[in-house]
């Protein structure tokens, strides 16, 4: 993993550039009375697919499959239904056979959560990771260091 | 219940006047490649808990709480992620304990499902059905025949 | 459909032969304090696959896929976390291109939810519903009358 | 939070005294055809209320609430529907207004997930979080070195 991870500040929406909007919906909430974390992981995961899915398009990915290797989240603040929220998502790293995105789930113009994924390059019949193509990285370091 | 519960045609936009957006997520796909019925519920609970949020506004339903004591989901058409759904919402049928909601979610111009639910007012304490002030009843008579 | 699918007491144990239990999940919970309807559609999904996927094994259905074209569930008692549940399963119905299910809920000896499912059998290619060989029709008969 | 924290094998089954079985589910699946990660976060979310409430009976922890800080999750291999999964967790770190849980998820005898968990003493009222007893501490930390 590259070691400029810790430079961008995921509470800040200056720092996305793409955006996932995504409505509430009463089943997210939990006896807590607040949306529960297995949603807001959900969340994630469609700011990650419909970020991914953008890629392959831009890059020359087709073909290529992605798994999540992990995930960190912070619950920075409760967030409370209904309403919807916007998730920003950026690459925050690359390496070999993986690369990393970084998250930032604004509601009512406060940042409520921040994430970091690694998601691995996968492949589908032996369902293991593999390294993509050269050309592959180069793309995901110019989307880390675009601003 | 109302016998006039037929007389709905879910399948129709021009049914609803009262309408949520429902943003489609990644996990809401099953290994059939396509939308689960499990989320499909989630989407009409939302459709139902906003709608009804709405008429304890508006009526004087202060305190009243509701629980679902039956659903009837038909699957029209697959629906396929990305993108959003809206669901529309109006009362069918209003008995003593209990009234009836019915439900069209539209994808891309076409109504893909169509459902119906018996919702029971609520006791939180002694968590019973209980019958609701004669006024509440007669609020959503009139939003049952309200075009 | 056949028309003796009213004969069968989903709230008695002795009509079904095939169980699955299921664990429930915090998670599983909302707001009003109880296992939300979204989980209990899960739970029946989780019977229905078990249940199809025995069927696929002893009839002739390999290659054979389902969709779930209704779905009617019926809450009879609220259903209080944490604990299991156990979900019976038979045949009730069965047409040219469909079959029925039906389904009892039980937690701590007592019968929680009853539901009834269409399936239609499905081209996955062409995605549409199509007749499964008579053979097939007349197994799921035979699982219909069983005891 | 505790340095000691890393001192915990997560992949070892020894590693954790106390259990919580979880049965798979088929919309637990997506459409890569394995458990997804968010079907993984409510197993760890499962298994953390079940220490939990263990912890608060057997401790003097009773009206203390807890919420989650943090989730960080290791996906170590492909988990396959159907079956059922073990979770392990034990205490990890004891913090001053927090404390942290370890997981490993077993399933046929190999773990497929480790995570780590920073659950937070909170107020219901004002919902901030505050510091517990210092008995609660100290019940926690020898909880933690408990083998």
């Amino acid at each position: 993993m590259s070691s400029n991870r810790t430079e961008f500040d995921l509470t800040d929406r200056a720092t996305f550039s793409h955006w996932t909007t995504i409505t509430l919906r009463y089943c997210d909430q939990d006896p807590m009375g607040h949306v529960n974390n297995c949603a807001i992981t959900a969340f994630i995961e469609a700011s990650r697919t419909s970020f991914i899915y953008g890629l392959v398009e831009q890059a020359d990915m087709k073909g290529l499959e992605f798994v999540l290797a992990s995930i960190t989240i912070d619950f920075r603040r409760e967030l409370l239904h209904p309403g919807e929220v916007d998730v920003g998502v950026r690459v925050i790293g690359v390496g070999n056979k993986s690369f990393s995105t970084g998250y930032g789930i604004f509601f009512k113009g406060e940042c409520v959560v921040t994430a970091r994924c690694v998601s691995v390059f996968f492949d589908m019949e032996t369902r293991v990771g593999i390294a993509p193509p050269q050309s592959v990285r180069e793309y995901l370091r110019a989307e880390m260091v675009r601003s």
